[in-house]
C-alpha cells in the first residue's frame, strides 16, 4: 500500500487557516429566479483549516465535492458541500468559494426586444466554530454620466460604463435578480446587449437626464439595501472607466446593520 | 562535462519554426523623443528557428541576450539583438516581441496642467532570408462620441473611451509620439490623466462637437496614414468601450502600401 | 422616424476590412461527441466588411443573430450565421470568432475516477469570396518533463505544466476530443482534475520515462497532424511554465499541407 | 466662474467611506536596498472618506499628487502623500494602494551568472483617527516539489511554479529584499531567469533533496515571520500551479502576533 504522506505528523506546531485547491474551472447548475436553473461554468476555490499535528491535507476530495454537487449548486446545497468538506477532511472549518457568470433577460425600453446580460457573480461561504457565512456579490454594468461635465459644458456630458459591485450577507434568501435591479435603478440608466435605434435614444435622453456621481451611484445603492430588511451586512463599490481619462473613478461604502449605523 | 542533449540529432525530420523564451519580464530602457530615454518594463518573447537534425536549443541564451541589451532597446539595438540571437544559437531566422507601456507628458487643453499618459507598445521583429522585418505598435486611448445617439436624441449622446491600435512597417523612423498624434487627432477628443473643471468642460463639448463613428476613428486614421509616404504597411483598429453595453463595437483596417491600394 | 445615420453616404473613398461587436459573452450551446451537446459560454466577436461609401454598420443585428443561434452552435450553424450576418448587413464578406471552455471527461488512469477537464476552445470562420475558411483551436494543458534535467541531475527533473495550443483546417470533421488526444500522447503525461494516490504515482513515473523538450512536444503533434488526411493546414505551439524560471518557454510550427511541405 | 458641483450639498444623510482614482499607471521611482533608487511602473488606487453632507470629491487632485511625488515613493513618501491627501481633499482618512514590479540580482547557484527576476510587490497604506496603517506585500515564484509524489514513486516526483506571497505590518523597516529571501528559503528552490546547465543540474537536485507541500511552504514562512521581531502583523499564501493538474494548490496562514498567538 502507498504511504499516506499527508497524514503524517507535522512537529513544527504552526496551525494553518485554510488549505486546498484553487481556480478549478468547472461547468456548474444554478438556480435561476425565472427559468428555475441555469447552466454556467464557475471559477472554485475550496479550503478547510490543518491542525498543527498534521503535515498535509487530501487535495482530491474538494474535487470529488465538486464533481458531485456540479449540477445542483444553491444556498442550500453550498451549505451542504460545506459540511461534507469538514467531514471528508478531517477539519473543523471550510470555506468555498464560487465566482461564475450568471445571465439573465434584458428588455430593450422601446422596442421590448430580448437579450441576455452577463453578470459576475460569486458565492463566498464559510462554516466553524462560529456557524455559517455566506456572502453573495454581483457585478452590475450600468451606464453613469457625470452631473458636473453636464453641469459646467454648454452640451454634452460624459458618460461611461461602470460597474457596481454589491455584496450582501442576508438573514433571508435574496436573489441575484433584486441586486441587479438595485445597482440599475441606482445609476443613469441600465445597459443592454440589444439596442434598437428608438431604444438608444430613450437610453441616451434618460441618462442625461439623470447623471450621477460614482458618489451618487454607491449612495442611491445604500439608500435601497439600508431599506431592505433582510439584508445584515453589505459592501457597495462602483468603478466608472471614466471616458475623458485612461483611469477610473471609484466609491466605496461598507455597512454591517447588525451592529447599527457605522 | 554535463552531456549537451540539446545538440543532439533528431530524427523526425521536422523543422521547427521558431522556437524560444516567452512572457518574460524585465526592465528596460527605451528611447523617449523628447527626454532622450525612459525606463520602463517589457514583457518579452524571443525565437529562433531550428533546423530538422537539432533536438533543441539553448534558452539560457536569449535571456542572457536581453540582459546585455536592456539599458538600450532602439530600432538599433533590435536589428543587434537579432543578428546576435542568430549567431549565438546558429540560426538562420531569429525573432523578438517587446511588450511595454510607454509615457507621455500631455497638456491639459485649458488650464496646460501635465500629467503622464500610459501607452501599451509593441516592437516585433524578425531577421530572415528575405531580411529585416519590423512592426511598431500603439495602443492610444481616446474619447468616442456617438453620431447616431447625438442625432436621434434631444439631448445628450453616448460617448466612451476608445483604444485606438496602430501598427505600422515604415521606411523611416516613425516615432510613438507621431503615431498617437494620429490617433487622437482622428477620434472625438483625446484624454487625459489630470483635467481640472475648464480642460472637462472644453473635452466634453469638444467631444460633442466632433462626434465619431468606429468606422470614422479608423478611417480618419488611415487618411492620415495614407499620406504620410514613411508608412509602408498598416493596420489599424478602434475597440470602443460602449457606455450602453456591455460589449465592445470595434473596426480594422490593413492597408499594403506597397502593392499598391488593396 | 429616427434618421439613419449609418446608412448616410461617406466621402473618404476607404473601405473598412471588418466592423462590428467584439466580446459579447453570451451563454451557447455546441456539439459534444460523447453527449450530443454542452452548455459553455463564449466570448464573441463578429464583423463584416464595410464599403467605402457608408458611413456605419448597424451594430444591434449581429447582436440578434447570437441570440437567435445560441442554443445551437456547430460547425453547420457558424455557416448559417455568416451567411445571415451578410445579408442583413448588406456585405460581402463576414466574420466569427467564439471562444469558450470546452469539458471533457477524464478517467484517472489507475483508480478511473472521472473528472472534467477545461479546454479553452476557439471557432473562427469566415466568408469572402473566395468563400468559407474556419479554423478550430484547441488549448490542452499537459504535463511536459525536461530531458536535460533527467540526463544531467544524479535524481529528479524539473517538469511542469505545459499548454498546447494545436489550430487546424480541415476538410472533414475533426472533433475537439481528437485534437485533445494528440495533445496529450504528445507531452510526457496528459494531466487531470481528478488524481488519487496510485494515479499521482502512476502520472509521476509516466512522465519521468518519457522526457519531452518543448520542441519534441511540437514535433509530436506535427508527426500526428501530418498523417491524419483530414488535416488541410495546422499551426501547433507548446507554452511550458517551466518550474524552474518565471517565464515560459515556447516552440510553434505552422505548416499548409496543401501547397505540399514548406 | 465655473459652478462647483461636487462641493454641493448632499442631503441623502450617507457618508462614503472612500472615494477616488482606481488603477491608473504611473512610471515612479522606488527605494532599492543594493542600488538606492529603482525606476518601475505602478498602477495606483486612491481615496478619502467622503462626509455625508458633501456631494462628491475632486478627483483631479488625486492625480496632481501622484504626479508630484512619482520620482521618490518609499514608505516615507508614502506617509506624506496620506497627509497631502487629506488636507487637499478636507477629508479625515486617506487610503492608497500601489501595485509595483520589483526587480532584484539574482546569481545562478553555480555558474555565478547574474540575471534580474521580477516580484510583484504592493503598497497599502491607510491614515485615519486610528493613525497610519501600512501593509507590505511581495509575489515570489519559487519552485515547490511534491513530497508524496517522490515518496510514493519509484523515480522522479512532480515539481511547479509557486506563487509565495507575504504580507507584513511592521514596527521597523522590512526591505522587499528580506521578504523575498524568507520566501525562497522556504521553498524547495528559489528560481531564476537565467541558468546554464551546471546550475539546472543544481536546482534539480536541490530541489528533490528538499520536497515541501504548499502547507510546509507556509508553514516554513510562518517560522521565519514568528521570529523576527520587526514584524507585527503577517500574512502568507503559496499557490502551486500544480504539474499534474489543471488547477492549484493553495494554503494561507495568517497571524496578529500584537494579540499573541491566535
Amino acid at each position: 500500500m502507498l504511504k499516506d504522506i499527508q497524514n503524517q505528523k507535522d512537529w513544527r506546531n504552526i496551525d494553518i487557516d485554510r488549505v486546498g485547491i484553487a481556480d478549478i474551472v468547472y461547468p456548474v447548475v444554478v438556480k435561476d429566479r425565472s427559468k428555475g436553473k441555469q447552466h454556467t461554468i464557475a471559477t472554485i476555490s475550496m479550503g478547510v483549516n490543518l491542525p498543527h499535528n498534521f503535515k498535509g491535507t487530501h487535495m482530491s476530495r474538494f474535487v470529488e465535492l465538486i464533481h458531485k454537487h456540479r449540477e445542483n449548486i444553491s444556498i442550500d446545497s453550498i451549505g451542504e458541500i460545506l459540511h461534507e468538506m469538514r467531514d471528508s477532511l478531517n477539519a473543523e472549518e471550510s470555506q468555498i468559494r464560487l465566482s461564475f457568470k450568471y445571465f439573465a433577460e434584458r428588455k430593450a425600453p422601446v422596442s421590448g426586444q430580448i437579450s441576455l446580460m452577463d453578470y459576475g457573480c460569486d458565492f463566498f461561504a464559510c462554516l466553524s466554530g462560529s456557524g455559517k457565512d455566506l456572502v453573495i456579490t454581483v457585478n452590475v454594468p450600468v451606464l453613469s454620466l457625470c452631473p458636473c461635465s453636464k453641469e459646467i459644458s454648454d452640451y454634452g456630458a460624459h458618460n461611461q460604463r461602470s460597474i457596481v459591485k454589491i455584496s450582501v450577507r442576508a438573514s433571508k434568501l435574496v436573489w441575484i435578480e433584486e441586486l441587479i435591479e438595485y445597482a440599475e435603478k441606482s445609476a443613469s440608466s441600465p445597459i443592454y446587449a440589444l439596442l434598437k435605434r428608438e431604444d438608444e435614444k430613450f437610453v441616451t435622453e434618460r441618462s442625461y437626464e439623470n447623471p450621477t456621481f460614482v458618489e451618487d451611484i454607491v449612495r442611491n445603492i445604500t439608500e435601497l439595501l439600508n431599506s431592505d430588511n433582510r439584508i445584515e451586512w453589505f459592501e457597495v463599490s462602483s468603478t466608472n472607466m471614466e471616458s475623458i481619462h485612461n483611469h477610473n473613478a471609484w466609491a466605496v461604502i461598507t455597512k454591517d446593520k447588525r451592529q447599527g449605523m457605522k
